[in-house]
């Protein structure tokens, strides 16, 4: 059956079922702000822990770190980042509306059919030429009577201290890779890795966005997941590849259909001039293709640039050979939170399960068992049954994350797991205080085994494996 | 044996080590801001599962939440950080030092043995008449010719949006608390639960202190790990006790020393005008004793502000009795960077292991498993058998956080995982192949004992238990 996934769906269960809440909705919200319910928090902290585990926990050559967000305005100049981080803005001076002068290119290079609607390379001049050249007008009004395009820097500004000066100014990050690279030199040092290896870390970063959007593809606080990848100059697109492929995996391996994901190299003229070799994985959501990985050889730009500016050695001796060299360095970039949303769209499914007698639907998530919030849902079959069903459910909520439901019929309680993703739904019925055993009801086949209590964490253990 | 455990020693064994680097290191630092390095991590990753498990998990009455940190202005103005959330500041005339009046007046009762040290409750005028009548001078240069007292609000601001006016003005959260009050209604709607439940968040807040120190117990930058736990009023004080004591064993489980605690519950001057009762776990740290937990009894004081200033109904109606109320809600909220640094010096030691023919001793970190960075290392006895050795860790790699280690004599590599808190050594050696066996070293007995390999991952797994 052809399920028409929209993100309105998606974002009304999201809504109604704890996953992902507007942020401040009390208050009218704030821009494209989020809070992660009670399903969305452990959500998602599963995608950073799958993650995790497998760039990091099972990796012979990652390390973690966790650095702070606020960091020395340094950083920043050293970067690139206070110098060159932003959007080329333009106001509409008839309907007072405000654009990304960029994004209006794209959007008219898309529509025209151009093959890389791009616009990364174009100056301010460039893109002004390009507007008026092809009669891009306003989109709000249909005029064609800009002002001037002026740069915007996208990171949040504050002040450390008593006092609002420039002495004080600091930046919320907007990205986490530049916290790796500061400590690169304290990592290798505490670790005494040798090259090659990466540095990951998770967390928060904030871009002032002019046009977020989308739920939580594009919001201006969210979470990355971002690897640093080390390696001697010359075995670099070596490594590019292997970490292409790694991320291309971790994502099949956790469910997502492969016909939804594509990568996408970038060509010569969208390369940044460091870079030897960039790839973005997209995936197609309800509103179109969208970035989930960026995959980017850099050079050795980043450690590059921090060693003049901070006049540290930033460089590495090989222990074994003697040579002395700045790493290359493969960054592999994902958010949280948009990668979370495509394996949320991707398990979305409604299933038609009608009869000859009667019709019946369900709407199911099939989640992954590890990114599930819950592992299992432990339903009593008469309220006669909590006193042993409890005892199951405590039993495993030592180990797993394990919802308890004891209101309306089986069927009910079925549909509203479904509907959530728990891979199990566990019956404790009038037989159990018999045979030990429960009924296991898988969410996917809706087949149903009979499993002893003792097998249950063992059973659920397996099926986290990915 | 009596060991000087000093700050100096724990800031050094986590910066060599890699627990914790000062932050933005190569740029001089900022303040007091401080990065999780790779063993750091992992550390207080460890910290939050472990509360996370005991106060969402394993409770049947918790669910958790994650908010974003920038919300709509309007909660800080209900919650009164915006018009209260400040500290006293005066100025020193003579040599420009700045100074929390409130400390200033705290440090003087402290010398002069006043049972309870604290000005909480102190009016400017009433800090400054006390200051005058004590003659508390400058700390700095003695002398008394100081500025008068002004508020400084702690509170990070920043703009969201092009333009930097007021009504872009938002603020960095100072704390988690009002994320889960705002999103009260979601929850109890989204899960269905019933009052007594409560809602746990983890995440950074952030406050402008004006003298943030002892290493990262203070931090403008910091973690935190909250419940708000909603119950009928009148009920209160009962579940106030439940949470005190459940945090009290929290702490004692995962290994801390009971002497080095101690529970002050706050007398009638100290308490909050909104507060029935508050309680502070304090924790013996070698610069004297701070504050871990604060656990509140806030009434129905934070709901019904936000009820009153948004205009929505926050009250409660019990499906049972048809009552409708507005809860009474217990709050039990925890630094993680604070408890973390609590658990590292708690379980720093160092042992004389001398004997009769030789001198000897080791540092060793007595964390419990379950905070401990590795869960084990594995060491082969020869680099012959890293082939073997590289098979046992990729095993455990999967279920667990492994340390591998082959360089130095293998009394050598005990020292260094003795000194990162490495519950398990396993020693790979020439009866291995044979005997399908390995030799597991205890950090704290230092006692060996022979175990199969395929029992290695159940042995971790107990020892994990708390």
């Amino acid at each position: 059956m052809a399920v028409e996934k929209t993100m309105d769906k998606i974002v009304a269960l999201c809504k109604s079922r704890g996953f992902i809440f507007p942020g401040s909705d009390i208050y009218g919200g704030l821009a494209n702000s989020w809070d992660y319910g009670p399903l969305g928090v452990e959500f998602k902290n599963n995608v950073k822990k799958a993650w995790w585990k497998k760039f990091v926990q099972e990796s012979p050559y990652n390390v973690g770190v966790d650095c702070a967000i606020l960091m020395n305005k340094e950083v920043w100049v050293a970067s690139g980042h206070l110098g060159g981080f932003s959007d080329p803005l333009m106001d509409c001076k008839d309907c007072k509306s405000r654009f990304r002068a960029d994004k209006l290119v794209e959007d008219h290079m898309t529509e025209s059919g151009v093959e890389v609607a791009s616009a990364d390379g174009m100056s301010n001049e460039q893109l002004k030429a390009y507007i008026e050249e092809h009669n891009i007008v306003c989109p709000k009004c249909g005029k064609m009577n800009y002002t001037d395009i002026r740069q915007f820097n996208l990171m949040f500004k504050t002040f450390q201290g008593v006092t609002e000066d420039a002495k004080n100014e600091i930046y919320l990050r907007p990205e986490t890779a530049q916290g790796i690279f500061v400590n690169f030199k304290s990592v290798q040092r505490s670790t005494r890795k040798k090259v090659p290896f990466g540095i990951a870390q998770i967390g928060k970063s904030f871009r002032n966005e002019i046009t977020p959007g989308n739920f939580t593809f594009r919001t201006r606080e969210f979470e990355q997941m971002e690897l640093e990848f080390f390696c001697k100059p010359g075995t670099d697109l070596e490594w590019f590849d292997y970490w292409r492929n790694y991320c291309w995996k971790f994502l099949l391996n956790l469910g997502v259909t492969e016909e939804n994901l594509r990568l996408r190299d970038h060509g010569e003229e969208e390369l940044s001039f460091y870079s030897n070799a960039t790839s973005d994985i997209e995936y197609l959501f309800p509103f179109g293709w969208g970035e989930l990985w960026g995959i980017a050889d850099r050079t050795d730009y980043d450690l590059k640039k921090h060693a003049e500016h901070s006049g540290q050695d930033l460089s590495y001796l090989d222990p074994t050979t003697n040579e002395k060299y700045i790493p290359y360095c493969i960054e592999p970039s994902l958010g949280a939170d948009r990668v979370a949303l495509a394996f949320l769209v991707d398990a979305y499914d409604e299933e038609d399960l009608s009869t000859e007698d009667k019709k019946d639907s369900r709407v199911v998530m099939h989640l992954h068992p590890a990114l599930a919030p819950y592992k299992a849902a432990i339903l009593p079959l008469s309220k006669k049954l909590s006193e042993k069903a409890l005892e199951v459910y405590a039993d495993l909520a030592k180990k797993f994350n394990i919802e308890y439901d004891e209101a309306g019929s089986i069927g009910k309680r079925y549909r509203r797991q479904d509907e959530i993703g728990t891979p199990f739904c566990i019956t404790v019925d009038f037989d159990t205080e018999n045979d030990g055993a429960v009924t296991v009801r898988d969410r996917d086949t809706m087949k149903q085994e009979r499993i002893k209590i003792e097998d249950l964490s063992a059973y659920i253990e397996k099926s986290l494996e990915f």
